[in-house]
């Protein structure tokens, strides 16, 4: 009998998938040139010791690797597409002078994000600006997401900005516990307020930051950022985050964004982001439909340090969030269900 | 100190390369789809025994192959893709009723074409015609790749046009011994009727299919048919071969089609060709541009028999004949610099 099946997480798209995941890519390459952002083409394969300097030691368990016999050589499946770009600005300085637009697509493999235990094969496409810096470089990132969502026809959809730094430097001025911080990690992806409480009586840090814990559950929406402001002086980190926040967001207004809300609860996994961070939502997607963020260590990481900024289209829920257009989820469900990037 | 260095035979492809590569692949697709043909995403790796079902002993050496540590698994970088859109074909006959029009796009790994000894990824993009034969499908597989050479500027290339069976009828009915076989393979694909002539004495066979030998290495250019024609004589098989290469010229040619040429000393290395056989050469190319035949057994050996028709653009060399357009490379240096696909 043949076995006709393909390797773990790996899949075929059929036609009509392919179709519109193609449009939807051209769509995205036709706004990124606008900006001046180049494509460059690299392969779905890496050398694991490479891959592994883009990633926290978590997540580099979960990325599918395999051994090549006549050498030993250990390589990976491309879990993200940020750090291979880093490693070829990293690599190729002559060709790639800072500050540098590149963007790309393609598919990589993620073994965290099947929350049924088995690894998910995603296409993404998106942008990096790397060797800049400040709220003018992050203004430009927010604006090249926003006009992809329109050009695309995601006109509904929502980018919410945050910050790295923010909801961790409150959770460090509590002074919790190891296993209460990382509680309260869990308890903020799933903005759970009244676990969060808990976790405060725990504390051994600064009374304030103990005190402001439960409230980084609820700063998204009408007022989040009024709230932000009386949380962040808990903490000279986060007022310091949100500060660099303010001014992107003041830069990303001027540029006319209206679609930009604030959400500081947002925590990620993967490991490098530093700065603001931010996630685009669209009504009838299962998940986020973007995502990215600020990187200034990254590139450091492969030898060539620079601050750095990008994002990413996950172009399967993209185009599920076309298809459903129209149809927007009940908002909590909606905050539930989103799969942390 | 940092080793950025990618696995063996991959690499980046940078901006104004990248670019070419993708406004390339972007005018194919537009022209596949005006012919019906529709757009599949395939993984870049396959399991081991899936990709040896479409490849020879011999090609299956030479596949980059890996073992997951886990699992145990052995996955291979696709070094072709025509098999992997018959294993897809296979395995989804409720999506894929026959006849179907798929296209593709996308890197392949080939250990063999870097004649270096180093692998080389070449980024392909093609069609394919699966459960469909005669004339009228060879025809519309010669008419879409003419379409396409059109289409990306490639007004001067030329679709040589051979027979699988063709040579290999005349040799195998010379009955030369085995190594002598294997000596008139390598002489053929030199077009060395010097070396044809003095294997064809070595011949146990049919004394006109000896004869008929050296005259192999001269089956192009004007009156090529005709003295095919002479050839075919010295073996039945040469002759039906012959008839169904003519009954697709003449379909071709009432469709319009002129820059269609034959060559019928062609010899493959890819083992599933069947049936007529073509290769587009355009001036500035370092090697041909576009590949591809009737292979008429491949879809059996996954499970659901059809006779089909396909062929891919070597994107590389593509981009390389536009960006040298109109410097003409002499013939009989062409003819030698051809890599065999």
């Amino acid at each position: 009998m043949l076995d006709l099946s393909l390797p773990a997480g790996l899949r075929d798209l059929l036609p009509d998938h392919s179709a519109h995941l193609a449009e939807l890519t051209a769509r995205l390459h036709g706004v990124f040139a606008s900006f001046g952002y180049r494509r460059v083409l690299l392969p779905t394969l890496e050398r694991l010791e490479v891959v592994e300097l883009g990633l926290s030691p978590a997540a580099t368990r979960d990325v599918l690797k395999f051994v090549e016999p006549a050498s030993g050589e250990v390589v990976a499946i491309r879990p993200d597409i940020t750090p291979q770009i880093a490693r070829l600005y990293a690599a190729r300085p002559d060709a790639l002078p800072a500050p540098a637009r590149l963007c790309y697509d393609g598919p990589v493999l993620r073994a965290r994000e099947a929350r049924a235990g088995r690894p998910r094969e995603v296409y993404m496409a998106g942008v990096e600006l790397l060797g800049d810096a400040g709220p003018e470089a992050d203004a430009e990132a927010l604006e090249v997401l926003a006009r992809a969502l329109e050009r695309v026809g995601l006109r509904h959809a929502v980018i919410e900005v945050g910050h790295a730094q923010f909801a961790q430097a409150v959770v460090r001025a509590a002074g919790l516990p190891p296993d209460a911080q990382e509680e309260a990690t869990v308890a903020l992806s799933r903005k759970d307020e009244v676990t969060l409480a808990a976790l405060s009586r725990r504390g051994r840090g600064a009374k304030a930051a103990c005190d402001a814990l439960p409230s980084l559950a609820g700063l998204y929406g009408d007022g989040a950022l009024e709230r932000a402001r009386r949380v962040a002086r808990a903490a000279p980190a986060a007022s310091a985050a949100l500060r660099e926040l303010e001014a992107a967001l003041r830069k990303a207004r001027s540029r006319g964004l209206t679609q930009v809300a604030v959400d500081l609860g947002e925590v990620r996994e993967l490991g490098y982001y530093t700065g603001i961070t931010f996630t685009a939502y669209a009504p009838g997607a299962g998940s986020w439909v973007a995502s990215g963020g600020r990187y200034d260590d990254l590139l450091a990481r492969f030898g060539r340090p620079g601050r750095a900024i990008g994002f990413g289209f996950d172009l399967e829920f993209a185009t599920q969030a076309l298809e459903r257009a129209g149809v927007r989820a009940p908002p909590r469900a909606r905050a539930r269900s989103r799969i942390r990037k």
